[in-house]
C-alpha cells in the first residue's frame, strides 16, 4: 500500500505531512488560513503537481469554513474568488493548481445559495478532486504496466509517487504497482538537486515499499546508461503543451537528452489535468526561478562563497522530440494534444 | 594573479591548502608522513589531476627526508619504490599520480649514490614537475585564447583552476587568462555533486579574480543551452585514451551530451601528462566508486533514508565523438593520440 499524506482534521482543517522534513521526521501540519496555505505550497511542504491541486482545493475549503458569516451570497462568492486567486498564484508553473482553483470557483458559482450551501458544494468538489486523482493514478499505473517486465531497471527524477498525488503516484506509481505485482523492479533515484526530492521522498517511498533502489547524483544517470544498466526512464510532468513539450522538475531535460543519446525509452507520466491544450509549445510555459540560497547554502551550510549568484530555475522544458510517449489515465498517447 | 595552494614548509614538509574546507576556511596542512599524504589525496584535501601529481612528488620527498639514515643505497632505493607505490595507489583513476610516481622512481634509480644524493635529485625532480606544470598551464591558457572573445559565456564543471594544478589551471585557466586580458568572460559554474568542487572551489577562484559567475545545479546547464545562453563548454580531463575518450569528474559525460545536442562547442583541456596512449579507449579506464554517504548524507545531514544504497562513481567517461577538440600545452589537437 502507498503512503497517505493528505487529509481533513477533525475540525475541518487541511492536514498535510510536511514533506520538507522527510525522511528525518514525519510531522503533520493543520492548515486553515490563507497565509499558512500559501506558505505551505510555496515552501514545498506539499509538492507535486496533482498533490498541490488537491491540497489547494481542500485548503480553500478549510479557509472558507471560518468565513461563512462574512455576509450575503455575493460577498461570499467574491471571497471565494479572491481566495482561490491568491492560492492559485502561490506557484507560477504548475497548471494543476490553477486548474483546481478554477474548478472550485465554477463550483461555487454553480452552487449559488447561502454561504453554507456553497461551502458544502466546495467541500464535495475538493473531495471529488482528490477521489478523481486517486482513480486517475490507479488508471495511469495500470496503463503503464505495458512498459514493465520482471527485473526492469528504471531511472526516475524528483518525486512522482504517492507523496506527489492523491493516490499511488504517477511515474513512480507505475513502478509501485509493478512491485505489488511481483515484478521486482529496481529503481535508480536521481537525488534531484537543489531540494533532494528524489533522495528524501522517492527513496523514502521505495524503502517503505520494499523496492530495491539506489540514489545517485543527477549527473550519474548518463554513466548508468553508457554501461547498459537502464531499461526505462519515467518522469512526471507539471505542464504539457499541445505539441508535447512539457515542463517538469529541473533536470528532466538533460535526463531526456542522455536517454535519447543512449536509445533508452523515456516516458512522461501525468494525469489529463497536466495537459494544457491552450499552450502551443514549451516556449509559452513560464518558468519559476527560486532563490540562490537553495543552491549556494543547502541546510544553511555555505557551499559557495558569500554573495555568489545562482541560476536556479525550478523547472526545465523538455522538447517533444525526446519523449517516447505520454502515459495518462486514458492510455499511452502522442502529440498533438487537442481538447 | 591566481591562487597558490602548494608549497614547501621551512622544515621541508609538503604544505597544502586543505581544499575540503574551502570556501569557509583557509587552513594549511603540513605533511611529512606516508599515512598523512595518502589520507590527504584520498580525502581530496588536494585534488585535480595535475595538483595530485605535484603534491604526491613533493610529499614523497618530505616523507623520504626523514628516512635517509635507513640504510645503504639499495635499501633506500627500495624504500623509494615502496613509498612511491603506496602513494601512487591512493586513487585509482588519475593517470598523473602514477605518472609522477613513476618519474620519481626513475629519477631515484638514475641518481644512484648515497641516500642524501638520491634525496637531492628527488627534490629537484619534484620541483621540476611543479615548474613544468606551471609552464604547461600557461601554455594551455595561451593556446585556449583562440576560443575566447569579449563577453563569452562559458559553462565549466568541477574545478580546473589554479587549485587543480601547479599554475593558473587548465580549463578554468583559459578563462582566468581571458579575464586578465580584459575580455570580461562570464562563467556558469556547475556545482558538481556530490562534493561541490564547482561551488566551493571554482566559484571561490572566480570571486577572487573578480570574474562574473553564477553557480548552478549540475542539471541546469541544459536549460541555459536551450535558451541560447552558452557559447562554450570547457572541462578538464583526468585521463585521455588514445582514441580520445576521456575520464573526468562525474557529470562531464551528460554535459558533453547536452552540449552536443544543442550544438555548443565542447573542449577537454589537459596537459600531456593526462594523455595515456597505452589506453586504447574509455572502456579500459578503471572508474573509482566512492562511498554512499557522499551522496546520501552531505555534511553528515541525511538526505536519504538510513541504509540507502547509492551509485557514486567519482568519474565518468566521455566518448570522443562528443568532443570538439582537446586543448593542450602543444595546441588544440584531435585523436588518435600517439606517443
Amino acid at each position: 500500500m502507498h503512503v497517505e499524506h493528505l487529509g481533513w482534521s477533525r475540525s475541518g482543517a487541511l492536514r498535510i505531512l510536511d514533506q520538507t522534513l522527510l525522511p528525518a521526521e514525519e510531522r503533520w501540519l493543520e492548515i486553515a488560513t490563507l497565509p499558512a496555505l500559501v506558505e505551505a505550497i510555496r515552501s514545498l511542504r506539499v509538492r507535486g503537481a496533482p498533490a498541490i491541486g488537491i491540497a489547494a482545493a481542500m485548503g480553500l475549503v478549510a479557509i472558507l469554513r471560518e468565513r461563512t458569516d462574512s455576509g450575503a451570497q455575493e460577498r461570499f462568492l467574491a471571497l471565494v474568488d479572491e481566495t482561490a486567486w491568491a492560492v492559485g498564484s502561490a506557484r507560477p508553473t504548475a497548471v494543476n493548481l490553477r486548474w483546481a482553483m478554477e474548478r472550485m470557483r465554477r463550483c461555487a458559482q454553480a452552487a449559488g445559495g447561502a454561504p453554507a450551501v456553497v461551502l458544502g458544494a466546495l467541500q464535495a468538489e475538493a473531495q471529488a478532486i482528490w477521489d478523481e486523482d486517486r482513480a486517475m493514478c490507479q488508471a495511469i499505473a495500470e496503463h503503464g504496466q505495458v512498459l514493465m517486465r520482471t527485473g526492469i531497471r528504471v531511472v526516475t527524477h524528483c518525486n512522482t509517487g504517492a507523496l506527489a498525488t492523491g493516490g499511488i503516484g504517477t511515474a513512480l506509481g507505475i513502478v509501485l504497482l509493478a512491485a505489488e505485482r511481483g515484478l521486482g523492479p529496481e529503481v535508480f533515484v536521481d537525488e534531484t538537486r537543489p531540494l533532494w526530492q528524489g533522495s528524501r521522498l522517492t527513496a523514502w517511498e521505495l524503502q517503505r515499499a520494499g523496492i530495491r533502489y539506489a540514489v545517485q547524483p543527477d549527473s550519474a544517470a548518463a554513466s548508468l546508461m553508457a554501461r547498459g544498466k537502464v531499461d526505462l526512464v519515467l518522469v512526471g510532468a507539471d505542464r504539457i503543451a499541445r505539441n508535447g513539450d512539457f515542463a517538469n522538475k529541473l533536470g528532466t531535460l538533460p535526463l531526456a537528452i542522455v536517454a535519447h543519446y543512449h536509445g533508452v525509452p523515456f516516458y512522461a507520466v501525468a494525469p489529463s489535468s497536466s495537459f494544457d491544450p491552450a499552450c502551443p509549445s514549451g516556449a509559452a510555459i513560464p518558468i519559476e526561478h527560486r532563490e540562490a540560497a537553495e543552491v549556494t547554502a543547502p541546510f544553511g551550510i555555505p557551499v559557495a562563497p558569500a554573495a555568489s549568484a545562482a541560476f536556479n530555475p525550478a523547472f526545465d522544458v523538455t522538447t517533444a522530440a525526446l519523449v517516447t510517449g505520454y502515459v495518462t489515465e486514458r492510455g499511452i498517447i502522442h502529440p498533438p494534444f487537442e481538447e
